[in-house]
This record gives structure tokens, C-alpha cells and sequence, in this order.
């Protein structure tokens, strides 16, 4: 099977699919609007990095989606398109039926359209560069946070890492971590409604640790948070409340769970976001002028959070 | 070093840079222009498949944004941005700066800015994604070759497939067709210059058979071509009066010309566009009605492109 082969077998999903955007030609051709800004983020999921090399080809494509879909989520855009660099040992048929339906699957969930993809012969790999818009000077920055404004995050943190130590102990992670590990859903909807509220915003992917001192590090801010105020699930409690392991919390990473910024006097935008739309986020902390991030709680150690290199 | 320290050491190439576009963000800030659609193409490189292992990095990262740059002038698009997806088996500080130095001279060359990126570990493996602009319904596309176009190629077709060849068989290739190879020259300008006067056009990338034939399906006609026209090198010509083996030529592919169809109305457009800016297209063919692809010339064997799988 060839490359054209592969793409239309696979990847062309009608409707509103490759070929209508000009797919078929050497790329594809995109209408763009008046008054928006275009973000545009990539990232690579590589086997045995990224994801356990038995993980399943349908939680691969969500996964490798849902990622790029979350930094979209962190600067408050619409999504609008996407492409895949699908690199593959060899073609497996289930696995590329099983991939593609999973993808076109989360796509749709969030509207987003394939609009152009390359594949190519070597160890599993996939690169996906999403696009999005965003409404001119209203995306969400990592550099715009206050002196004051209070720190949240949306749901709980923790999980995907926990899911993730479990299965490196050969311990059957729980049906609820495994799914907050394997298909992290985006918070997109969050993101938009946080123009006209947030300061600042990140997705945390690295870890809290390291992502909430992105928001400080570019907006020369310091922070103090509350550990105890960082929401978790029932395990994730049990298994901190046992070991003191708030690494895994704060460096564990994998979240894809917002952290933002939001001065006092929005509190009532975000109190009536939150009862309309059944979304919670929880404050775990403030922003002040020390240009440090203070931790306060029950834990004296530095966290080290996932590094590629 | 981290991801962070690898993009802000080899890849902040100031003035145009990563910051200025927001990227240190979750996803990079364009702004767009009205009355313009966007064209994206994306296209992978790997070590051993797409360059041969030994093949320095500054030519691994001419090629894999050269091979993208050639999608755009397909289409005749002016360039804007592109993201690189780089995964490493391990950081290699002289190749990156290498990789880094030779990247930002291409991308200077043309113009486009590089928006943002992700590094990560495991076999060399480059992905390029790169996004232009082309005004409103302008796109040259594949599909609309019309029945009495003529069928031109620019520069010299195989160059890089006899190069290739050579190096598989321990031959030292000459220095002009090794260029070709790993330095192929993107024909953006022509690109723009024809999309007045071209009604089809392609990048001949897997090959002038496979490239052609793919302009051809999608305009539903046929054609007819002289191989003695295809314009050759010297070296190459010798080679194929030695050999007969026109399949380098038509499916070696890695040329990185343009392939692209006029109607016989617009050859004085052509020709003073060829006179004020020293371009060289050569006449090979004519599209006709036939749904066939007819090869004239002392060749009479099936040509098969290069296939990933």
C-alpha cells in the first residue's frame, strides 16, 4: 500500500475531509476570516516515550490529538484544522482502522478538520500540528499574570501520573486514572470562556510545578500556593496521605487540566461560569511580587519535573 | 538540557523570532490578512528512508524544509511560517548548531519565520510543517489541466536520482549533482509567477511520471510526452544513452521542479517571463483526451515510483 493508498484508505473521512480543502494537491488550501489571529501549536508522541508500547492504536490518536487540542485550549482558541505525520514500522490494517476512527472521532467531538498529512516508514511516531483562531489580541498568554491575581486549576491534578506509576509497578491503575491517562480530555470550552476573565493561562502537560513557573518566569511574578488546596481524586488523596509523594502531583505532568490567573474582581464571571456550565475549578493559590513560587504544606522537597533530555 | 534550553539555544534566532510570534505560549500568534487563504502542507524526513545516515546535518535541515517550501511553490504561495517537529536520539551540541545554522539560512532565503516546534527523543526523524498565503481562489492545483495544455518542467529533471544512484554504488557523484540531491532549490518564485498563466501544477517530488500522473487523474485527461525533451544534464544524458535506463529519470523523483500545464494563449506571458528573469522551462509534453499517460521515445518498460511501503 502506498502513501496515496494510505491516506485515502484511512485518513479521507468525508464531508467535511481532506479532499474538500484541497487535499490530493501539494497542500491544502484554507479560508482564513477578517479580525482573527491564527495559533498554531505541534507536538511528536513517540512509543515507549510518550506512551507504553502496548497502549491501543484508538488511545494513541486520542491522545496525540487531545495534547495539541489542550494548547489550543491555553490560549482560549477555536480549533480549526489539523495535520498528521504518521510515522509507521509497517502497515497494520486493524491498528490504522482502529487509529483513524478513534481520530476522526475526537475531531469531530470538537469540530476540528484534517487538512493534510504525510506518512512515512520507521518507528511509530505521530506529529500533529493543530491550528486554530483566536479573535485579534485576545489570546490567553503565559506572560500576562498580576500581582494579586488569584491561581486556579480545572478539576483535579494528579491522575494521569498516578495511572502512569501505577502501570510502571505492574499495579492495574483504577477504569478513572487510566482514562484521565490514556484520553485527557481538552478544556477547550474553558479556554474561551477565560478570555474575558483569566490573566493568564497554561495547560499543565510538564507538571504544575513547572508549568505554573511558565506563567511566572514570563509575567516576573512569584506565586505562593496551597498544597492542600490542590484538588485530587479519592486515590490520589489515599496515595499522598501514605507516602508523601507530592511529586507526583506538583512534576507528574500529563494533566492537560488548566492553570490560570484571574484578578479578584472577575470572581463573579467565574462564579457564574461555573454554576452555568457545570465546570470546576478550584483556587489553589495567589500571585505577589517575590519572583519565587512558594509551596505551602506538608512538603520540604524540590520537584523535578519530566524532562525529555 | 531540556526542551525549553534546546528550543531557546538553537532555534531563538532573534529579530523575526519564536518570541515575537508568541511562542514560549502554548501556541504561536499569526497575524492574517483578508482577502488571502492559507496553504499548509507538512512532510517528514527520516534518517535512512528520506537521507542517507551519513548526510551532514546542515544538509538533513536544508532538504527538510526545502522539500516543504517546494509543496508551497506548487501552489504558487508566498511563504509566512512553519513549526518543526525534531526528535533525536540524544543532543549533539555541534549538530544542532549546525542543524540551527543551516535551517535559518534557508528560512531567511525565503522569508518564513519559524513559529514553534517540539523536541523529543528517539531515531532522527524531522518534521516540517510550513503555511503560506495565497490570494483568495488563486491556488494552482492539480486538478485543472485542460485538453491542448502544454506540459512544461522547470531546470533539469533526475539530477538527484543519478546522485543517489552514484552513492549506492560507492560512486562519488559530481559536485553539481550531489547539490541537486541535498540542496534542492525551492521554485517559489516561479511558483507565484505562474499562477497567472498556469492552469495545473505539481512538485515533482516521488517522481516526473508518478507527478505528472497525478495532475493528470485529477483533471480526468490524458497526455502524451517526448522523453528526448525532458531537459537533462550532460551526466545524466550520458548515462541514459549508456544505459536506457529512462526510469531515473521519470520516477527517481527528489527533483523538486515544477511540473505544471499552460494553455497555448498564455505562451508569450511565459516567454517574458522566462526572458526578464533568466527562467528555464522546458516544453515536454501536450495534455490531451486520451485518460492515459503515452511516453514517446526509445522506451518501452513501465516505470514504478518510490514507494514508502
Amino acid at each position: 500500500m502506498n502513501e496515496f493508498s494510505l491516506i485515502e484508505t484511512y485518513f479521507n473521512w468525508g464531508g467535511s475531509n481532506l479532499a474538500n480543502l484541497g487535499i490530493g494537491d501539494d497542500c491544502a488550501v484554507i479560508d482564513i476570516d477578517a479580525n482573527y489571529q491564527l495559533v498554531t501549536s505541534v507536538d511528536t508522541f513517540i512509543e515507549g516515550v510518550h506512551f507504553p508500547s502496548n497502549t491501543s492504536a484508538s488511545d494513541i490518536a486520542y491522545k496525540s490529538l487531545a495534547v495539541n487540542l489542550s494548547d489550543l485550549a491555553a490560549v482560549g482558541a477555536r480549533v480549526k484544522y489539523f495535520t498528521l505525520a504518521l510515522t509507521l514500522p509497517n502497515i497494520n490494517k486493524k491498528w490504522l482502522s482502529q487509529f483513524s476512527t478513534s481520530l476522526k472521532s475526537l475531531a469531530d467531538e470538537f469540530g476540528i478538520v484534517l487538512v493534510g498529512g504525510d506518512t512515512t516508514k520507521g518507528m511509530l511516531s505521530i506529529t500533529i500540528n493543530v491550528t486554530g483562531v483566536v479573535k485579534k489580541n485576545k489570546a490567553l498568554l503565559r506572560s500576562s499574570a498580576q500581582v494579586g491575581d488569584l491561581i486556579f486549576v480545572s478539576n483535579t491534578i494528579g491522575d494521569a501520573a498516578y495511572a502512569w506509576k501505577q502501570l510502571q509497578n505492574n499495579q492495574t491503575p483504577s477504569e478513572y486514572v487510566i482514562n484521565q491517562f490514556n484520553r485527557p480530555k481538552p478544556q477547550l470550552f474553558l479556554g474561551q470562556q477565560l478570555s474575558d476573565i483569566a490573566n493568564a493561562c497554561i495547560d499543565i502537560s510538564d507538571g504544575l510545578e513547572q508549568d505554573l513557573t511558565h506563567i511566572l518566569t514570563r509575567s516576573n511574578v512569584g506565586a505562593s500556593i496551597n498544597l492542600d488546596d490542590i484538588p485530587l481524586t479519592y486515590e490520589v488523596k489515599t496515595y499522598i496521605e501514605k507516602t508523601n509523594d507530592w511529586c507526583l502531583v506538583l512534576a507528574g505532568g500529563d494533566d492537560y487540566e488548566l492553570c490560570f490567573t484571574a484578578p479578584v474582581k472577575n470572581m463573579n464571571l467565574l462564579k457564574a461560569l461555573q454554576n452555568k456550565n457545570n465546570i470546576t475549578v478550584t483556587q489553589i493559590g495567589i500571585i505577589n511580587d517575590s519572583m519565587a513560587l512558594t509551596k505551602i504544606g506538608f512538603f520540604d522537597k524540590q520537584c523535578c519535573s519530566y524532562q525529555h533530555f
